[in-house]
């Protein structure tokens, strides 16, 4: 059951569908966040994260996207198939992406597990990513659905939290630890709390399970998802898959992952969590970005973009261009510029949460093109 | 020698030479500060300078300038005659400019009275300055040569002041007073004191004089200036004009008027001031545009620029955009954005004097397509 890419039966799923409007004018709903370079790696957060998946899946990646970026995600993906591309009519939340996904597979392969993972985090150490990816699989081979937990490295109120409990003692995942239950983003006061002790971890979001026992989950809690999910599955891989799609998808309800399997997982004792020891950062809003930038210090300056010309006195902060524009900054610190042709922004850190109020003031104006 | 314009021996002159450096990215090498409309009048600075003084000086108007900004200019002002037009061939500062305009019309009217005012200061209420202006016109056929001094509103430590003395007594310059001497760009605590007091005024590089006495004064001071001046002035309304200001031009020592009559004069007791009670401003830097536009007030977001397109979320300062690109601020205070097609600036108004260091920057870096 093992190939050169380790677990034959695994398959992982990324879905490719927010636009992280936080980090507008950068990610629009043309160039959603996961196509940027925000690492400055010279590829795309997409390319990233399949790169960093490869070694672990080999060919067994699959995509779930949007219609309206199949394009640009075939071009970033040349090797990725039609078989391993599920294209959504319309944006239905992570339940119906990755169930769907696991419910193609498990068609395909009746002892798949999968593993999905978001196509715009940044992670840093791909071989402990590598790590508990592998020990997760292992627990998700043992029947459990697993979550791979960032063991926090500040008292961050962005992210949400995951509280371990007792040793699984599976084998191959050394680590495995029972999920006691999701944490929503704390205050400051209970971040640092969860930081000092040792039990607390982020939740990024990344879910490995059997598909049959992520899909039983699923059934049991949210037959209404389930059931359309299963419906489109079965038509999948037969000449009817468009018209069903096209009838069924529009009913299904548009529910988080979190609520319609992990919460309810955790209670019934059924969540495992790994773990993991590596840099990893949702990259949520341009202060998240300065951060990965500017490594957290002051008086540090980051720019990113292919031709970007920066001249600086005594700034810092993080300057993002898709001009070629001469960007000159005197005297501010910690600001956020993002340069691009038809937009600009430009604010602080501090203020970085506070762009979706623009996102929502440029809708409410009906100005959807630069959207 | 009255006529409906006041003294019919009186000729404006209007030096339209500085780029204004530190309002960089939008005044450029060519389009100088001047040429902008920087109090959302929908005129150019020159043209409103030009307006300012049509009243008093009839069609009496000389402007002194580059070659290179000929086109522009005439464009602006198309009433301007090639008789009232002074090309310098290259910069030579304020003395060269005003000295050859005042050499030439005293070759033409013998009684000249020159004014010399920039072409890029700002003046709110016309009235009491032609009222002012005629004042130092008076003076000024009494045989002084006399500046309008401003009374201070602020401790400005960007201007320099003016130390007035005793009336002058002199018939319809009821105002006019004698110049003690001229003070340097004091620190806080001076200009404090300067404007607590009654006899300070800011230093606005007006200058009233006799054609005749204003060039005795320089060939006093200056005849190295005064000499090569004289010799252009006499070939200028000749068929000799191209090849002396070829020959001779070259060779004029550039100096500022301050040091070569102004100064000179108050040590001698010709100079004489009348205090002008109307809003000036000579707009100097960003952090001068921003108090401009907003009044001073905290929390008012100013925006310049005909097609700007601003959202804002809790920010302060001034925005001038050349550009049809929606600009967004999010909670930046005392913030300057200058947005052109190949160039941007972030800055506050506390930094605004330290947007030459960034001129200088691009200048020793050789990129001179954006200066």
């Amino acid at each position: 059951m093992t190939s050169e890419h380790g677990d034959a039966n695994f398959y992982a799923i990324i879905p490719a569908g927010g636009i992280g409007s936080r980090l507008w004018p950068l990610s629009r709903a043309d160039a959603p966040k996961f196509l940027h370079d925000l690492t400055g790696s010279g590829h795309s957060l997409l390319v990233e994260t399949w790169n960093r998946l490869e070694p672990i899946a080999g060919e067994n990646i699959m995509i779930v996207c949007g219609k309206a970026h199949a394009k640009a995600i075939a071009k970033e993906l040349p090797t990725l198939t039609s078989d391993n591309t599920v294209l959504e009519p319309s944006p239905k939340d992570s339940t119906a992406a990755i169930a769907l996904a696991a419910a193609i597979l498990v068609r395909r392969n009746p002892d798949a597990i999968i593993g999905s993972f978001a196509a715009d985090h940044v992670i840093e150490d791909e071989r402990r990513f590598a790590a508990a990816v592998n020990e997760a699989i292992a627990s998700a081979g043992a029947g459990y659905i697993v979550t791979i937990g960032i063991r926090p490295t500040s008292p961050s109120t962005a992210f949400g939290y995951i509280e371990s409990g007792e040793p699984l003692e599976v084998p191959k995942a050394a680590h495995a630890l029972r999920v006691v239950r999701f944490v929503e983003k704390p205050d400051l006061e209970t971040a640092t709390e969860y930081v000092d002790g040792d039990s607390h971890l982020w939740n990024a979001g990344m879910f490995i399970a059997k598909a049959s026992v992520l899909l039983d989950e699923l059934r049991a809690n949210r037959p209404d998802v389930a059931d359309p999910i299963e419906e489109i599955a079965a038509a999948w891989d037969t000449p009817h898959r468009a018209a069903v799609v096209e009838r069924v998808w529009p009913t299904i309800p548009a529910v988080a992952i979190d609520y319609s399997i992990a919460e309810p997982a955790a209670e019934h004792n059924r969540l495992a969590v790994i773990p993991g020891d590596f840099r990893w950062d949702d990259v949520g809003d341009f202060a998240s970005l300065a951060r990965l930038h500017t490594h957290g210090r002051a008086n540090v300056l980051a720019t990113l973009g292919e031709n970007t010309r920066v001249l600086n006195e005594g700034s810092s902060g993080v300057v993002v261009s898709q001009t070629t524009r001469l960007i000159s900054l005197i005297g501010v610190k910690d600001i956020v510029v993002v340069d691009t042709p038809d937009a600009l922004l430009v604010t602080t850190s501090a203020h970085a949460q506070r762009v979706k109020n623009i996102v929502e003031q440029i809708r409410r104006s009906g100005d959807d093109a630069v959207l």
